[in-house]
């Protein structure tokens, strides 16, 4: 199998579940950890991570840890839903490297789309400036 | 809400459940389908469905159904690995048309990377040979 399931505790999302780098969180209980992704592919482009459950991917996390991510994705769907009215939503969630997986902790995108405003492609956008950051994830989480 | 959410029992996924037109499928139980994509962007493209929940997309499913479907996901997501070795999968879920949703009946595509092998964008691929679906299907049935 090609598919790295080996978890490095130094990956920047266990960083930031410890608290040792800071992110922009939009909400957070004793499993799970929603917060912006740095490098926005579009306004509200947030993610959804499992905070112990050490899973670099979907093949290796628990079915019960699993869902307790994908509730909150929703949970989260519907707060972007409702703060930023997008025109679309995308979810995604890679395994490997090939696949476009840069951070080998499991977690899914949420990826607002406009109509009227380009989406980069993963891989391919420019960190957001925090304040903005800020903003946003403030007015994800009221929605919640 | 920009989103839509009026479910339409004439689309073409609750026609496949139905029975009224085929599909090539890998599992099926009284909840879930599983069953390859006719436009496959790559070799094994699958997709996840949840056979009585008639929600568009993922705001409006029930979380426990939405669990139901994510649980499912991650079983062919092994399977998938177990049967074709790809260098990596993408599971993916489209919300709306300007996002890429095409069908709208709630759905998850599960789509293995090779690095030798290019794949197609969503919306750009082409039509299967039914053969191969099948075969495909069966390789990663055994793999489940």
């Amino acid at each position: 199998m090609s598919l790295k399931t080996q978890y490095d505790n130094g990956n920047i999302f266990a960083k930031i579940i410890r608290g040792d780098i800071p992110s922009t969180k939009i909400f957070e209980d004793d499993n799970i950890l929603a917060f912006m992704d740095a490098f926005p592919q579009s306004l509200g482009h947030c993610l959804v991570i499992h905070k112990t459950a050490t899973a670099t991917n979907i093949l290796d996390i628990e079915t019960a840890d699993l869902n307790k991510v994908t509730s909150a994705v929703q949970k989260l769907a519907r707060a972007v839903n409702a703060a930023l009215q997008p025109d679309g939503i995308r979810v995604a969630q890679f395994n490997g490297a090939p696949a476009g997986q840069t951070v080998f902790h499991l977690h899914f995108h949420i990826i607002p789309i406009y109509e009227n405003m380009d989406t980069s492609q993963h891989g391919e956008s420019k960190a957001s400036d925090p304040e903005m950051l800020q903003a946003t994830a403030e007015r994800i989480h009221q929605a919640l």
